[in-house]
């Protein structure tokens, strides 16, 4: 059983790593493309990589931050935007497989944002709406945490966010929220299901993007 | 005494529902106006409905946020937010009815922020300026309650904040904010003089509206 | 010893309150480019004295804020944005000198950025990673502190942030950062040291102003 646990903390580790330098990537490539300085690319980096959970954890009270607890994260995001410079080149050809990665990020970071969101949550809450108070919670804290990095990207970089027009993004993480949630509130939040709540809100982020699935824009003014 | 008190509380929450549901509609306006999508939309109306809140309770460290313990007030903002969408070429038609609705709220909050600025402040002021700190501490959350949420959405919907350049609204929050800090310290903080408060800045507020009453832009660069 | 430590208290008192005055200036001659009216004016001079020290100090979970906590501050904040009102035909005659006084301000802020971040993340980061985790907070935290005013009141402009595209501002800070955590680690941090890497901060900057010293921009899309 502890070996499970060891395992489940193991495998998103290896995950959280991937999303945020998959994150801190996509970010070097839009400061590259505003005529910032060094230090302006890799403030925007790290910016995007570690600002969801940031948002996330200011927005809980949830203090210290990961990244004032882990330092090293910060190191790993550094490292990840150095890399991107150097193969910027090849990045914008590996444009698809970058897609993918920061896929995974996203749906990573969800999961994680929706597990902090519920369990702070079940105690703030008002005992008669605890359950469906704490779900709206989590599922929020899983958007905010998918999204708001790239979202502080865009306004630093003085572009209207990507994510409020764009394809399924935001609403893939509140999927993997919702998800989550109910294998909490059902205790069957262990590897197996979240492995499976993980791939599904992959592959509906990879129909989003190769099939081009998105949300309807509402012309409510004509 | 009791019921006095309840009482109190209950007109509050009366006003701070139609102050949220207003700013929830204005933000589904702007997001309307700028090609976003369904997500994008209700995002921005939840933002501009809740987050000066959020603001003026992450810089007191006033923690659990609001819609954190009361997750319902997100269920009354995206309720808001499905209504203007559905209503929105009536909003425009209505455009001075809603500017009505949003002084209610812009009244409310300021009166709400001061109340928690001022006590939270009271305990961390150093003595020797205990009440006047206090009072700009209060002034000030009464501000920034009653703007920021507005001051977001802007930002987000890549525009210059319109707070900084229209008519009297902060101005309405400050003056609110000062009366109730008044009545706070003279210990005169009741029912009746915090309708009176209400309906002051309330009244205040319609004539910038309805007047045309604004600051001066001082043209220090000729 | 002690009138020592209060000497140093003393000066940094001094150079804190003349950097929010050089800020808050700064603040106001941007917002007089924007059209905006009073209230929009003090607002962007108010967030971009004290932005930094709040950014800072709400990632840190740091509270109560210092303008919370000391609301003259504040009151500093709002008179040197008069002032500049006033004065703003020979601000712009005067333009190399603000520019030192903010840069005595960035070195300041800086200075006392590293120093709350240091004692934080001292109790925040693992063990094994202690001394090395704590520093890199420490030096973030210098350069949050140093820039993040700024980047406010351009985000709020509506512009790019400049310190992202110009010369050498925020290395000015890490630098700072980095020297200051040195003799905290070494136990060498008084007056004598801290007079020095508040003058070697200053001098590098004054560089950047005058021999136009600045970080290489990438190009790496060509």
């Amino acid at each position: 059983m502890m070996s499970f646990l060891v395992n489940k903390v193991f495998i998103f580790q290896i995950l959280y790593i991937v999303g945020i330098s998959a994150e801190s990537m996509s970010g070097t490539i839009s400061a590259g493309r505003k005529n910032m300085d060094l230090f302006g690319v890799i403030t925007i980096a790290t910016i995007t990589a570690l600002g969801g959970g940031t948002v996330r954890d200011v927005l809980l009270g949830h203090y210290p931050l990961t990244w004032v607890g882990h330092p090293e994260y910060i190191v790993i995001t550094f490292l990840a935007s150095a890399i991107a410079m150097m193969i910027a080149q090849h990045i914008i050809k590996l444009h698809k497989f970058f897609l993918i990665v920061d896929a995974l990020g996203l749906v990573t970071f969800a999961y994680l944002g929706s597990d902090i969101g519920f369990h702070i949550a079940l105690n703030a809450v008002s005992p008669q709406f605890q359950l469906i108070g704490s779900m709206i919670v989590a599922v929020l804290m899983a958007i905010i945490t998918g999204i708001s990095g790239g979202v502080l990207r865009d306004v630093l970089c003085n572009d209207m966010p990507l994510v409020f027009q764009a394809e399924l993004y935001a609403i893939v993480a509140a999927i993997v929220g919702v998800l989550h949630t109910f294998t909490m509130i059902l205790n069957i939040d262990n590897l197996v299901t979240a492995i499976l709540i993980i791939l599904f809100g992959f592959i509906i982020r990879l129909c989003a993007i190769f099939r081009n699935w998105h949300l309807p824009k509402i012309k409510y003014f004509t």
